[in-house]
């Protein structure tokens, strides 16, 4: 999932600057919107509540949307476009009816556009960082039953509705997720020419989003029981699915492979491949030799094990190497700014060469992000109350956690979230989910196994990973408003809104999926929430050290934590122009544990593009994020209905099996004695 | 397939039109030609040896999609455009390397590829009038098994290879399938755009072609076993499975759906829906009353029996009503033209009232055409050569029939012909199936059921069905000829090299399919061959009156005879403007035997066109037939290795069985007992 965060902002820039012809750098975008005679109306005018009730709307969508992304393969990628083009589409609509109706009192400006794409994606965005795939359900007794190591009750807090919801808000007040540039985005829906492609890509977006949801709807009537219907669909083969190849229709993942770069869809597929082509094949003509044969196939005794440790592995060794490239730019990066002392106080961030010529738009942009700022001890005061609430509060639920554990992190985390910020702004690399893990592996050590370290460290990657990320996110978000001439205190707010909004709609979210899909979090199933099972076992590794690996898996451990480094490395060395062609390991190691069939859909998708852009590049360009988006949130809208039919009770009448030949013929005299 | 003879025409012509922009009326097309200083070449250099083996070629794909269309519905549309644009391409294709190595001696004509099209459709046209999906077939035991009457061996010939090629033979020397008039095609073909045009179609052809193949492949690999795979896919439920409701994913009959008209797939559709959605279930209610309980499903005395009798009532409602319609006009045509006097000997017949000014093309044509024309001594001297063999070599074949009953049929014939053929030429509706029945009805009787009766009365089917079609057929084909000024003899010879082939070709695929599927010809298989039960039955009626049909049944077959007349009686009564909204009878009888899988395709062809249409309208007409063709043609060849591989005793791997959720939660148990 950090390939993804990692990446969002360049998809984004890229799919902005299509989306506005690129010509926003060149004209001033500023000038246009002063010759509309438009002032951004003051702070408090741009928080309407039409905005907030289209938020609350387009944050329940979008969390169901992360949710069961976060869920079943744990790749995410940028929704802001949807999150923009719907909220457009949203008031735009409100408006017109409101217009016609000859109510309109306030029309629709672009600042309020900025808060309502900011508060929807802080909101779906606690769906991600609240762990509900990762951290915090990796405390729960289903996962922890397939790893098989610290299973004591210490170490086990199984999600309930109740214990979810205050640890939510006390762990993420402060987190606002990357709100990102869509300034570009949002600026050029309020040109005239930007409104008119807006409207005609709202359209393609809704086309592909019935589509997509109608496809949902569809296969769902093939699903009663397991391995039925579309997604276990074995397009190569019987052979080939038990591997777990086969394209798998899932719509959802046809538009993540289109919106992904090629690389991260090559790369996924190589690793797919790489692992359960040649590896785990290989591995399990071992059974027996290196590891028991009578292990259940989920034990991490067995071949399991070599495939969790293994991805873990990979992503360690991809996530320490950028960790200290990373670190060491951001040295260089300050050392230079503090011999220049050129720093402009908002600016600086993103484009440290650039500042010498203030440029008309940057001038007012300035002025008037200056003019609204939040004031410095407001923001220090408030973490220093946050970190108390913490510090009172987070022991009670996770008594593994000690006062002391906290204090550490929010003592050691400015400084972490400060190079992660600069870092992020140089590279458009987070790596808060790194910090994340050296809590993980630090905190738990600290605990010890027999203080039930496992969960303290799961619960100290939580609140790591969110101060770390807060910084690095809000930066971005007031780029967007920076550049949307939105107040920086309207940002503020709808993000705290936003996050609020989330706080209670993540938990009801992840709580339908829990109650209404009994086989959750079970590998090989439908949502199988696989980043639960690995935060938890690095913080088994971290606590237990390797006691819990099968034979030669450290051996193998080694070897890709070493390749993992290795080739990013190379990567960094042949430059730009070779490292396209060469499989980014992050990428790589996902299918290691989930399996292939999702990189089949994500290549499909890519193709898809690939073919479209051959045909018709700027159609392609220009609608190719709007389709993409329908499509992940069509099938993404469906687990609502079909979660609730699962809780109703009502089963899918058909079943779709695909038997082999011989298994038919059983199958048929069984079913047909004569 | 009576209701495709007739529209195949109307069809033709309508995309003849489209294909070469409706101009080539305006203009004098000859002129074109003449000042491309193009001369037509002598006739012995219109069959060229090129001609000849793309014809082979060609003829094989056809004769493999026509037997398959033949053998699944009966429904065959017009391949004429098809047949054209390949014959096209490949000598394009051929004569372009032949220049490029220097080898070219000859340029591509249009009278070549006329006489290419001309040999292709004779030749597949075999396995269609061939009677391999109709009487010939109906004759064997494995229809008769079904029909539960006149079972006796001598109501009985089983499809040998050999009996089969000479009686082939002898009874298509004279057949040549209409070569319609495609002239307009051929010649849009050979003008400047017309080519561009026609190379454009072939890529859109051969594009959806490997698609359908592909598609036809896919499926392929899931079928192992009954009621395994796509083509029994419950799209709408299990329930209206059972129905025979769901869309069986045949790129064949999408294909077909968008070359027939509206009209026609929504009256297949509303006789699907008033028979196996009304109908059957009423009449299955009354099991035990109206009929035994105990019988198979396939008895002719149970459900099976009004299935059959109904739709043969509603066939012979429309045959008999259009046989007097016809009849009438064809008198008072003649009427009118032996008044007026006015007769051009060839161009008379399909323009009677246009002939007052002579225009410059028909003059040139006329000239042309009337310089190689076959003498009528040759004619006349060549049907009695014919009814002399018929008469000595048929009767050896089938005992049953007796000389004189050919000798009478000979007699008849030509008088039928003729009427048929000024009856086609005026209405553009071919009755020679409906001639057929007589036949089978008069010589059966004559025969008598101890005698073999149902048997005579299949063959006569055929003998009279060939001569009639025959002398239609003819005209239209020398039409052709004459428009695009290739020469009557070699029309004359392509016809009968492509009769040859197609005596060749034809038993050859009927007898792959036969062998390589062994439930042929089984109602509710694969390939269930429905026209050979519906002619075996009329035959069965014809000999042994109506003691053969269940309780009501009689009833019923009266009010849809009359239903059939009425409604075709409405229809004209009316007019063309509200006719198009009446359903016509000969269709909505096609599926009150198979059921409504296919009409559901072919509707889904009809809404892919009037979408396209609806989207863009000259780029859908232009196109629509070449797409249509690919996608008929491309799953009609994938029967070829399909067959090859049952032969070869090549299992698909997978079944893709579709289970009800109780049935699987059995299956499930069964199969992993714990």
């Amino acid at each position: 999932m950090e390939v993804e965060r990692a990446k969002k902002d360049d998809d984004l820039n890229a799919a902005a600057t299509a989306a506005d012809g690129g010509a926003a750098e060149e004209v001033s975008v500023e000038k246009i919107f002063e010759s509309n005679a438009e002032a951004p109306p003051p702070w408090q005018k741009q928080l309407t509540i039409r905005a907030m009730v289209v938020s609350f709307i387009l944050s329940i969508l979008f969390t169901f949307v992360v949710m069961k992304l976060n869920l079943t393969t744990g790749i995410i990628p940028s929704l802001n476009i949807s999150a923009g083009l719907l909220g457009f589409f949203f008031v735009k609509t409100w408006t017109k009816i409101l217009n016609k109706a000859g109510f309109l009192k306030q029309p629709f400006t672009r600042q309020e556009n900025t808060v309502i794409q900011t508060c929807v994606v802080a909101s779906s965005g606690i769906a991600f960082s609240g762990g509900f795939g990762s951290y915090l359900f990796g405390m729960s007794d289903v996962v922890a039953k397939q790893s098989a190591e610290a299973n004591t009750p210490l170490n086990i807090k199984n999600p309930h509705l109740g214990t979810f919801s205050p640890n939510s808000s006390v762990n993420f007040k402060l987190t606002y997720p990357s709100g990102t540039a869509t300034a570009h985005l949002i600026n050029s829906f309020h040109t005239p020419q930007g409104a008119k492609l807006a409207k005609k890509q709202v359209r393609a977006l809704g086309k592909f989003f019935s589509f997509s949801f109608l496809w949902g709807f569809f296969q769902w009537f093939f699903t009663s029981g397991d391995d039925c219907g579309f997604a276990s669909f074995p397009t190569f083969g019987l052979k080939a699915y038990k591997n777990k190849f086969y394209f798998d229709f899932s719509a959802t993942y046809v538009g993540v492979g289109m919106i992904c770069p090629y690389l991260i869809n090559v790369s996924l597929l190589v690793g797919s491949i790489l692992s359960w082509g040649i590896m785990w094949p290989l591995i399990d003509a071992q059974k027996g030799k290196w590891y028991s044969a009578d292990l259940k196939s989920t034990s991490l005794h067995g071949l399991q094990g070599y495939k969790v440790f293994i991805a873990i592995a990979m992503i360690l060794g991809d996530g320490l190497y950028n960790f200290i490239k990373v670190l060491g730019r951001t040295v260089v990066g300050l050392y230079t700014q503090f011999k220049n002392r050129d720093v402009l106080p908002v600016n600086d961030r993103s484009s440290p060469t650039t500042t010498a010529t203030i440029s008309y738009d940057d001038k007012r942009r300035t002025e008037l992000f200056l003019k609204d700022r939040i004031p410095s001890w407001m923001a220090i005061s408030g973490y220093v109350i946050m970190a108390i609430v913490s510090i009172i509060t987070v022991p009670h639920i996770f008594p593994q956690l000690k006062w002391y554990h906290i204090l550490t992190m929010y003592i050691i985390a400015p400084v972490l979230a400060f190079c992660n910020a600069y870092g992020c702004g140089l590279t458009d690399w987070s790596l808060a989910s790194t910090y994340g893990k050296l809590a993980i592996f630090t905190i738990g050590a600290w605990a010890g196994a027999a203080n039930g370290g496992v969960l303290a460290g799961l619960a100290a990657c939580g609140v790591m990973m969110n101060i770390v990320s807060t910084a690095s996110d809000l930066m971005q978000d007031f780029k967007t408003g920076y550049m949307t001439l939105a107040s920086p205190r309207s940002m503020f707010l709808s993000q705290a809104i936003g996050t609020a909004m989330g706080c209670v709609i993540s938990p009801c979210v992840f709580w339908l999926f829990y109650k209404a899909f009994p086989d959750f979090g079970q590998t090989g199933t439908a949502y199988p929430a696989p980043y639960a099972l690995v935060y938890r076992n690095m913080s088994i590794l971290g606590v237990e050290g390797f006691s819990a690996l099968p034979k030669h898996c450290l051996m193998l451990c080694y070897v890709f934590f070493a390749a993992a480094v290795f080739v990013n490395g190379v990567r960094d060395l042949v430059g730009p122009k070779w490292a396209r062609f060469i499989p980014l390991p992050m990428a790589m190691a996902i299918p290691f544990y989930i399996g292939g069939y999702f990189t089949i859909d994500m290549c499909v998708g890519s193709l898809i593009l690939f073919i479209w852009r051959k045909l018709n590049k700027p159609k392609a360009d220009a609608y190719s994020s709007a389709v993409a988006s329908g499509l992940i949130c069509g099938e993404g809208i469906w687990t609502l209905p079909s979660s609730i039919l699962a809780l109703a009770g009502v089963k899918p009448p058909i079943c779709m099996k695909f038997l082999s030949g011989a298994t038919n013929a059983k199958v048929d005299s069984f079913l047909n004695p004569s």
